[in-house]
């Protein structure tokens, strides 16, 4: 098979991790009898730097034209690029909010694992994790306060700024499916978030969900606040197995979710639409901070093209083989730097992709 | 002093923990040589079931002729309380709502503090929380997305549901002040939370924050985004002093701050409108499951009494003694159920008020 990949290297540490990505993508598709073609694309930062915008139409159609988009990250350091000088519709997390509505990708996939080998790193006590954790975050990435009208406008002399959030049955609908098609790979229970105590959207989103869940009776389905949610996260995240939530509240809470794992270096992420279509991006940010050093962690990115094999080719056995690999390479005891604990052998980002390579 | 006081006992476990405070209250009185003057105000499913809704317009005049209002708790179990069949606007919680604005109670505070002596309850490894943390969320409470206009309706076809998040810079500029105001009484450090790089409502908040915050040179301030401060409440705590930020965010991330410190019976509320008049209420809620049983603990409700004197009053003394009395119960190793730990002396209720009323 060939594997048509967009290739968007990004911004920060971006590049060295993607590298590996492929590194490893390379070597899966060599064992199992596959070619990957690759395309680069320019988005964010480095799109700016080379046309002044985040993303061209461009980009857009080349990105489109492939199965499927790995990306390492997007954006810089707020306080010291140029870049955040730009007006907010020219900075670099714009071309991210374009790509994904360009693209149609409203289903946002994040999971939040705990690594059994990893639990030192997780800030939660062990009383708490015992037995380990695996949710899934499933965030809608098309619709909400995200892509709604807005304005800041001086009314009688004063300056007021209004933002909207606007969801109708079929956006929830579908994101909802998706959902439960999910959950119906996994153990069989959804968790729907919303404020319907507050929020109209939030009342349509629980009666259409409902409506939905009446199609998967063997799917355990539960209504969770929002503010409530974000507490249970806190208390007992092995309550959860898929959260299904709009894309304001889903940007936050998978954002918390990925911090109480302690790895947040580990987790990938995908972005799907109703096609085999796919962009698959690790859940951390840019890390400029750490950029050009070699000390990234590639795992995420590494996992986020096994997510891309899984989801956009139907390869679950090369998906299925990265993983392991990164099990093996973990169990050996290397560690990156953000993951790394007395008595393991720390790595840099190039020797970690080279194991997990070697291990396919 | 006269000291007179609106109670609004609630539903749940509200009455219980209202008649310990109140006693606490009568206490403090005494020794200080002030009265208490109570109103008692129905509100929530207890003004449902007497006057068909949740807060009626005579309720609000009587409050509003009181000096502050202390509140037990609002709203029953979602699931089986004939309430949640009623309509929205109908329900417990939008009496919460109501009062919210009528009153303009437009300056939530909410502490999160982590006691030294219920360190064990707390999720977090005691190596994140080595010394303690104190913070204040201060959440505006009356714009952005809970007042927005809001509509559900048919748009060719489709079931469509909008709700609006709009602000303008008074709103924004007066809960700043009152934000900054309480960090120079505190350790001088202003975290502002926002999503400037999505939402317009955000920029201007932004953009009104560094303004007001050069009124107060003292003030360490720092802008962050809402997704990046819900990991940041999980992965260092210690770093905050003041979280300041808009409504809804407020909600999820005072809930996240209150569940982080792991006593969440232990945590006071105030909201405070432009005079001395405020609301006092604890930050959990109504407990319906165990309503009625005698254990429930009634600190969190005493510590707000404390904030009422001080806020409301300007009785520090009087405050002091309240919180100095809960501090000495606490050490000589009394703890209601949701707080009690080996080798401590669980008590009920009515016992926890009686303890601290002894003590000052
Ligand atoms: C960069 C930002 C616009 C983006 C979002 O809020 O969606 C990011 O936080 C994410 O979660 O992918
Ligand atoms: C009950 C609900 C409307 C309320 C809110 O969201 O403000 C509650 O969660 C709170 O935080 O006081």
């Amino acid at each position: 098979m060939n594997l048509k990949i967009g290739v968007i290297k990004g911004d920060g540490i971006g590049p060295e991790i993607v590298t590996e990505a492929m590194k490893v993508l390379d070597k899966v598709a060599g064992v199992y009898g596959h070619t990957c073609d690759y395309t680069q694309l320019l988005m964010g930062g480095a799109s700016i730097d080379v046309h002044g915008v985040p993303l061209t139409d461009e980009t857009i159609a080349e990105a489109k034209a492939c199965d499927a988009v790995l990306m390492g990250s997007i954006g810089g350091d707020a306080k010291t690029s140029p870049w955040y000088k730009l007006e907010p519709s020219k900075r670099p997390e714009a071309g991210l909010l374009k790509i994904r509505k360009a693209l149609n990708l409203f289903a946002n996939l994040r999971p939040a694992v705990l690594y059994e080998e990893l639990k030192g790193a997780c800030p939660l006590k062990e009383e708490i994790t015992e037995g380990g954790f695996d949710m899934m975050i499933m965030r809608e990435l098309t619709g909400g306060l995200y892509f709604g009208e807005r304005k800041t406008e001086e009314i009688d002399g004063v300056m007021t700024a209004k933002d909207s959030l606007t969801y109708n049955e079929e956006e929830i609908r579908r994101i909802a499916k998706r959902g439960f098609d999910i959950a119906m790979k996994r153990r069989k229970k959804v968790t729907s978030v919303d404020k319907a105590n507050v929020l109209d959207s939030s009342r349509l989103w629980r009666k259409v969900v409902e409506e939905v869940a009446k199609d998967y009776p063997e799917v355990a389905v539960e209504n969770m606040l929002v503010d409530n949610c974000a507490m249970q996260l806190v208390k007992d995240p092995k309550q959860f197995d898929v959260i299904l939530t709009e894309n304001m509240f889903g940007d936050i809470l998978s954002d918390e979710a990925s911090m109480v794992t302690g790895s947040i270096g580990m987790l990938a992420s995908a972005s799907l639409n109703e096609t085999k279509f796919g962009l698959y991006e690790p859940s951390g940010g840019s890390a400029p901070d750490i950029a050009g050093k070699g000390i990234a962690n590639p795992i995420a990115t590494i996992l986020s093209a096994a997510m891309m094999l899984r989801f956009s080719f139907d390869l679950d056995k090369e998906a299925d083989a990265i993983e392991a690999a990164v099990a093996k390479v973990l169990k050996d005891g290397y560690r990156t730097i953000d993951i790394m604990s007395e008595g393991k052998t720390q790595i840099g980002t190039e020797e970690m992709g080279n194991l997990i390579s070697e291990n396919i």
